[in-house]
């Protein structure tokens, strides 16, 4: 295109722009929030306890204090979510990031397994796979600990820069894994990836996995990812004081109304279990209770998945389907996930453009993620990375944002390259 | 008595007591739990929300993320029990031990109002009323802060020596209270001493008052006592940031499925806001709005209290009663407390002998609390405070245990006596 071409595009889109700034609009996919719709679907968990139930099971009055790491029937279900069995798991309250900040917390001022208290050591690190999920950084923020970016591939973390630096470095005391449907990137680790986390013989004892599991029974495709077991790989190395796991049914019930829960060794369980023995007496068993008698079994549960699924699909789609619609003939512009599951789809427009992208729907009355949020100190160093949360909207506004967000995406480049002309 | 007098006696006494042995006896009088006829009060609460419920209140959708500082209607509630504003309220999840653990690990890594984390400071220490509760002292253990016993009087805390204590040594970080029907003395703290707790000029700028309010509802009498109100107090001399107020519905509704909630300042409620935001996506608002629905209004908690008041009422006199048929005539052997309120009676038995007595007991198949566990370290310098809580066990069992207790008293002393004659 001429230079006078780009400015009567750039001027076309303006107008266009503009048109859906006077529609006034309030739509918000920022965060991974399920819709009303797929709310519904869990209504009936909340007849599963009444007045007429018996909470008193085995003797245990499951309305009082006692069994401070959880009822054994959610051990039960969480043991099929999770994989691994019923005595490596912690039951903790709504929140598996309130978990893992636990965990980090005890890291910090107590250390584990006998370790220096992180808190006392000098320029500690994490490795952060980047795009990432901006909760697990700010847990790091809060704490001071340093982030290393490492690269995403298809396949999981580039475990070759994962393993020298693990290996070489004993200031490195963590990275942050979502392996299955990633935030944002909607990818599962291939089973490479996950054989080569079990094998890692950290520098730094004190070295945790946390394997943040959240969407471990989140397909929205008829085709659920694989992924490897790794506690199992673990075991087969003597690794398992290496790892963390954690899951949680906010996007299986209710966000925030949940239930969390740790799997971890022998030895973590018990710096774990003597911590939250100080925390509090125990966390809601009725609540645990209401989920498990919800979910006689782990088949009702996977259903209960795949209704949901059956709601995210389209949404899913809609957003797919326009960015395919749009940029087919653009590709070196934008290029975009198309995952199996999770809450997200990731976006990667031209370099330099995420931030003016998210600031045009912004204004446009459109609330994206903010750019940068899927990298350590919010600090994208391509300024390319956008997260989409297709969840929460429904179909008819999704189509609408994604029009708007297309017009965007194509603004915002247009502006850039009449820029560096 | 002669010294043959006394084998005699003992001679009598032990038979008595390996007649309980030979019962077998299988009794927990160890913790504050409500018994089961106390839990079933609450029971329609777990109506107030089911599969037909409209959970979307004002357009916000309550099973969904979002109102991270807990939902107005709970606020609302807490407001009343507590005495404070709504906007002065965090609510959290069901436990308010883990939000006194929460603000004091924030205290320690991160410290309060731009303080240097405790961690970093030296020798820092909290005033211990005694004898107190067990859990508190346990978060003190957990963090190496050294723990000061204050006498409690009549009225509460010694405050000449808190007074002393805290205007002059700036390693001083805090104080724990249960101010009404204080575990286990059962004593409300008077005008007087609330008044000046608010009083107080702290050398340190990060001493707080740890205000557990854990009875604020839970008379068992007519007469409820009258607790004046700390932040109103500390209002009237700017002090209100030295004060974190803590409530629970543990002892409301159901023990470990209730809603917790702190009281604090604009400026300490700035730095909890913020380690939550980053700790967790927020509480479970459903089981909140359950909590507010089923108490529609204050007027009726304070109908429910006065339900489990009656049930609570029996037990507690059970226990007075046994005590005063036994010992009317033997005082200096042991004195006891007569609370309008909460869960515990407060026993000293004859100095060095309490924890003969709850090994006595122990062995004869009836769990008290330790002895020297409402005292830090677990040491109890005299060796006299048990501490009785008659909550749990049917009016059946609390017999046939205060009939033990009262042999085991007995049998201890004369042991003790002999033994030094």
């Amino acid at each position: 295109m001429t230079y006078k071409q780009l400015i009567n595009e750039k001027l076309y889109l303006e107008e266009k722009y503009n048109q859906f700034k006077n529609m006034h609009l309030h739509l918000d996919m920022s965060r991974g929030k399920p819709g009303p719709e797929q709310l519904d679907i869990s209504m009936p968990m909340l007849n599963a306890i009444n007045s007429s139930s018996d909470l008193t099971i085995h003797e245990t009055d499951y309305r009082n204090y006692g069994m401070a790491d959880g009822i054994p029937e959610i051990k039960n279900l969480f043991s099929k979510i999770m994989g691994v069995e019923p005595k490596q798991l912690f039951i903790g309250g709504n929140s598996s990031l309130n978990m893992m900040f636990d965990v980090i917390s005890c890291m910090m001022t107590h250390g584990l397994c006998g370790c220096k208290p992180l808190i006392f050591q000098k320029n500690i690190k994490f490795l952060c796979p980047v795009p990432g999920y901006d909760r697990h950084f700010n847990i790091l923020s809060y704490y001071n600990i340093d982030m290393i970016n490492i690269k995403m591939t298809h396949s999981g973390p580039d475990m070759d820069t994962v393993q020298q630096l693990v290996e070489n470095d004993d200031s490195i005391k963590g990275i942050w894994c979502v392996p299955k449907y990633s935030n944002p990137l909607g990818i599962t680790y291939s089973d490479e990836v996950v054989k080569r986390f079990s094998m890692l013989k950290p520098a730094a004892k004190d070295f945790r996995i946390f394997w943040d599991n959240a969407y471990a029974v989140h397909s929205i495709t008829e085709k659920d990812d694989h992924l490897l077991n790794l506690m199992d790989e673990c075991k087969k190395y003597g690794s398992e004081d290496m790892v963390f796991i954690f899951a949680s049914t906010s996007k299986i019930t209710f966000p925030g109304s949940g239930v969390a829960a740790i799997a971890a060794s022998d030895n973590n369980l018990k710096d774990i279990k003597k911590r939250y023995s100080i925390q509090t007496i125990g966390f809601d068993k009725i609540n645990q209770l209401r989920h498990a008698k919800y979910f006689m079994d782990y088949e009702e549960l996977i259903n209960h998945m795949k209704k949901c699924g059956k709601i995210l699909k389209p949404k899913f789609d809609t957003v797919i389907n326009k960015l395919t619609e749009e940029f087919k003939e653009n590709s070196e512009f934008i290029s975009w996930t198309k995952p199996n599951g999770g809450y997200f789809i990731s976006v990667d427009v031209y370099s330099g453009c995420a931030k003016r992208v998210v600031e045009l729907c912004k204004t446009a009355g459109v609330i994206l993620t903010p750019a940068g949020a899927t990298y350590p100190y919010k600090i994208d160093p391509n300024d390319s990375n956008i997260r989409l949360a297709p969840a929460y909207p429904s179909i008819e506004e999704l189509n609408l944002a994604m029009d708007l967000f297309c017009v965007c995406v194509k603004l915002a480049v247009l502006e850039k390259k009449i820029s560096t002309l």
